[in-house]
């Protein structure tokens, strides 16, 4: 596995691959967990040569998050990544990504930014569009792989590629859980014991709304008040949102007649959770 | 030369080049005239294929402005394209490359956009990259030729190429002009004799700005002064603005030490009119 820093760097990388070979990318912010793994896995198995980025963006942080303590531990990183099949492993410093003076960026209005996550952290996707549409015109892959943990993240990315025309085929990846049923995520390092016990609600209380779909109540209001109340049974949860939404518009929906995500976002002490789960 | 409309099309027309052949693209809004030619002959000479789009793009007026009066007349375009040379003319409708909800743009903030049309056309420049980005990512060109007529455009370009990393090397060819000094412009169409007459003291008074910075005049004030006074003489111009900026960032400057743009924009009747020069 190559590890390459510099763009230049990148470009002579990338042009010794040449155009026929297919490239699969899966862009991270490091950390790598089971997910991640599952990304790279899927890419290998559909591309010629795999791409993946480890780039803690900072435009998608507002002042007063987690970018500075997000976790970082490249070694382990680069050895989960070599050994997971990953051909070239992109680790660019920021002044990289946005050389002095940038001040381009790509943003996907509308509802669809504005909902769940959009409504805590209103500039976090504009982040997000613009870093993803960068990483795109430097790798120009193929294919790109995101999970569906991310699921808002994944409907924007999803609309910006269609809207912009990009050239890449984005492939979605569902969610992996530890056994017991926690979503993986970088930050689930930072729980306490009892946080990480309760934090159990999350994945719980959205699976119970899904048994409760299948059995036949398709009001939202019913499903939603379902996942409020049992994650409020756990003392040390804060609810930021759940909502219950069109799947692929995120648009506010009262009955489901179409595939819906159910997402909730909650905080266990100094952590933010998310997860979601597909009812259709 | 083969004449394209649809985004399908044009997919397969690329994958029949091939991804080894070099593309040279010059994105037009049509009416084409020969500063538009000069930057085909440009594209032919230095790649494989040369492909020219015809795009009216709607994002880049605001309502008021002529996007309905613009002038258009495909037949003699298409004439004049294939005659230069061209290899394929895209002429997509604004429904596929705008369809339906989408709501993504890119846009260049900061004071490249607000200066100059900026101030008088606060969006256009967003319509515009957002454009360009699509068109980019449409034909994968190699390299893309802007016409340095509209200077503050091909500044913003550039910014956009380097701040999103972008794909495609730039190349700007000189502003094309009438015999007696007029810019060539798809809008001239719509001046009136005695418009046309006045209009040339727009290139004019820009030469002779440049013939007194040549003569040791450095200070930008008394270089405006001599733009804006000489244009003034003419009863039917309407000066929407003169300037004299940094090249490169359209910063504002009081004395010139390194390239400068001379610009200005003024109104013959119902008919805008820009025109520039470099000072260096």
């Amino acid at each position: 596995m190559k590890i390459i820093k510099t763009i230049s760097e990148l470009k002579i990388a990338l042009e010794e691959i040449g155009r026929d070979k297919s490239i699969g990318f899966v862009p991270t912010m490091g950390y790598l967990h089971d997910g991640h793994l599952s990304l790279i896995n899927e890419a290998r198995s559909q591309n010629d040569f795999t791409v993946v980025s480890i780039f803690v963006n900072p435009t998608q942080f507002a002042p007063g998050e987690d970018l500075d303590a997000y976790p970082r531990d490249f070694d382990r990183d680069s050895r989960l990544a070599a050994a997971a099949g990953t051909d070239l492993l992109f680790f660019p410093d920021p002044g990289e990504i946005y050389p002095a003076g940038a001040s381009t960026f790509v943003e996907v209005a509308g509802e669809i930014t504005k909902k769940l996550c959009g409504q805590s952290r209103p500039t976090h996707f504009k982040g997000v569009t613009t870093v993803v549409n960068i990483l795109f015109n430097l790798i120009q892959p193929n294919r790109a792989y995101f999970g569906q943990k991310d699921a808002q993240q994944v409907a924007v990315i999803k609309k910006m590629v269609r809207d912009l025309h990009l050239p890449v085929q984005l492939t979605v990846c569902p969610i992996v859980r530890e056994a017991d049923g926690l979503a993986m995520s970088s930050r689930n390092v930072f729980l306490t014991p009892e946080e990480r016990n309760q934090a159990l609600v999350l994945s719980q209380s959205l699976a119970a709304a899904k048994a409760l779909h299948e059995s036949g109540v398709v009001q939202v209001k019913i499903l939603k008040d379902q996942i409020i109340g049992q994650i409020s049974t756990m003392p040390l949860a804060v609810i930021d949102y759940v909502d219950i939404l069109d799947f692929e518009t995120l648009a506010d929906i009262e009955t489901i007649t179409a595939p819906a995500l159910a997402a909730a976002a909650v905080r266990f002490g100094s952590t933010r959770l998310i997860d979601n789960i597909i009812l259709q």
